[in-house]
């Protein structure tokens, strides 16, 4: 495929590319790979698709993922999220080791799939648990690793909190009291005070999660949390470029307009 | 994780919570148990997230499922919905047999899933076909139990019909015809009126399918219908609620805004 | 179920729709036949589900499969590429099976997945190929049947392009400058142009895609270029229509507006 601006320059571009994924994957300063991320593609792609077996080798593995606006850690955390979202449970295993290549914790995976048992869906998580399960084992990561059901929570921004909590419940305290109280007592003063994920890194998995499902009405909320977090702009738009390949472009450009509001606004 | 108000109650709260849960099992008047609802977790949850186990039986198992918003039966009848509908197939063996014990009978699943094959797609209902067979095997649950091809229909309703079908012909009749005429005959003058699931219960997984796949806008018509076919402003919440685990918070809360609009109209 | 259009003439309905069936497929100018059809229809249907068994033999395989609005080659390729998007790679064999049948070639089948992984994510391309890979090996199709990464492109039409990325590039330039490029670089200066799918078949299952996704926030453009690249309204519509029975009822119900303003707007 072309990688560059115009399409007499492609076999050229695609030559000087190659070159370049080569030098920037020897300089990347994680310890994944190229090999690290050919392990996530199966092999009858190559078989039944040899087009797409080069978009994915060229495209995505040698530019994408080696593109400075987001470090390869946060785009295999948020190619993880993605797939969890998206049900991909078969392809799981694969992307759990690569994210652990890249440096990401077992600590971090777990408390990922913990919280997006919430913001995707029970079955999506425990799914992703069984993926998992055997890579965990295989690294001889072990419940000392993991984090417990109650370790000490971050502090709580309590007038943050409130602000938050009053305006649910004057809006849907009619509606379900129930979505009320758990949302307040098992997401905001349990689950995103729960110290074994970063707040940055939760935020960005749930932003992830909301693209890859298709939800960018919920997004404004948690991409402004996330920036709040120390998300920058730069990576949140690198997220959006990364995510297109693994949730698909109409996800991401429904989600587009919505990151350019919230950029907008926070420019003010 | 905290199921009182405040984060210093967290250990008694959780503490008497579990003892609370474990008197209403004992004093449900279903079959399922709580050793029903664990049969539905698969074991690598606790290998790979202690944290996520502990939410689950903690809180979706032991306070959740036991809310007195909704009936153990009718949890158990929209989570296998929202399960079908996400194509959780992997994970629906063990929710359908869930469900028997939670007293739903192997006609009305059989029925979920045909009514289910239209709602969200073929490929759901057949996945869940193949999940369900070995549990309908092992429960002896036979053709002599299952609904025919061709029973006696449930009587029409042929104004509110009418009514229907005019809107749908004037507004689609020349988008695609054969759109508005398999909704008709096949929906409207067959599906809906197959006397095997109670209507209230059709609209009741028909919404669970909604809110599972994200589709809130589709979601006025078939509340209102849900409620008019004897689900309450209670158990629409309780749904909701328990939905928020299954199909994730986003989906919920997308949903949120919809309910309250049909509850403040039917109030009116 | 009923066919016909009142409940009383169900029986006769019925009985002649067969017959009618019978006769359109041995009138159909592709080599799909009833049996081809049968082959996509898991054996447990009939067990858990004896109605559904018969919706879907009578119902969707006799009688809509058949209609005229669609050719029986486009149904296959519309039904794999819903399939694909909705992640439903289990069953995807049998519909790999059935669109060969019907007359889409392996080369288009390997751009369709290859397309695909752009428009609903990488994962359910992968996925696809693995189901595909072994009914290829089936039926001897071999790297020389396939497209290969850098055929020679069709020609630009680089007015339009230039009016696309101009747009693209002003509004989420400084939202996603990677978006941006890539939508440019990797789709619409090659994978649009790669010359093993028609361009019309390429909107096709783009079209096919996003209605299967429940995005028809992004049909406009995409059915007004299917529209543009020689899909009539006719099959528009019937495409609609097949799709209700793949996609669910509720996906299609929603691209019903988007498509009834797209034909209002061409018709002007």
């Amino acid at each position: 495929m072309s990688l560059g601006n115009t399409r007499t320059q492609k076999d050229f571009a695609r030559k000087t590319q190659i070159a370049a994924s080569a030098i920037a994957l020897m300089g990347t300063t994680t310890t994944a790979t190229a090999q690290d991320l050919t392990q996530t593609l199966p092999q009858e792609v190559g078989t039944v698709a040899p087009a797409l077996m080069a978009y994915i080798t060229d495209g995505l593995f040698g530019t994408v993922w080696n593109a400075e606006t987001l470090s390869m850690r946060d785009r295999a955390l948020v190619t993880f999220a993605a797939m969890v979202t998206r049900g991909e449970g078969a392809q799981l295993g694969e992307f759990t080791a690569l994210a652990l290549d890249a440096g990401v914790t077992p600590a971090e995976l777990s408390e990922t799939i913990t919280h997006l048992a919430f913001y995707t869906g029970w079955g999506n998580a425990t799914a992703a648990a069984q993926a998992m399960a055997p890579v965990y084992a295989a690294r001889g990561a072990s419940a000392d690793d993991l984090p417990g059901a109650s370790p000490d929570l971050l502090p709580l921004n309590q007038k943050a909190e409130d602000a938050r909590q009053n305006m649910v419940q004057n809006t849907y305290g009619d509606v379900s009291q129930g979505v009320v109280d758990y949302t307040q007592e098992m997401l905001f003063l349990d689950l995103w005070l729960r110290p074994d994920l970063a707040p940055r890194d939760r935020s960005l998995v749930t932003v992830a999660g909301l693209i890859a499902a298709g939800q960018p009405e919920q997004m404004t909320f948690h991409l402004n949390r996330a920036m709040d977090n120390g998300l920058t702009q730069t990576e949140a738009g690198g997220m959006l470029a990364h995510l297109a390949f693994y949730a698909g472009w109409p996800r991401v450009f429904s989600a587009m307009p919505v990151a350019k509001e919230v950029f907008a606004n926070r420019a003010q």
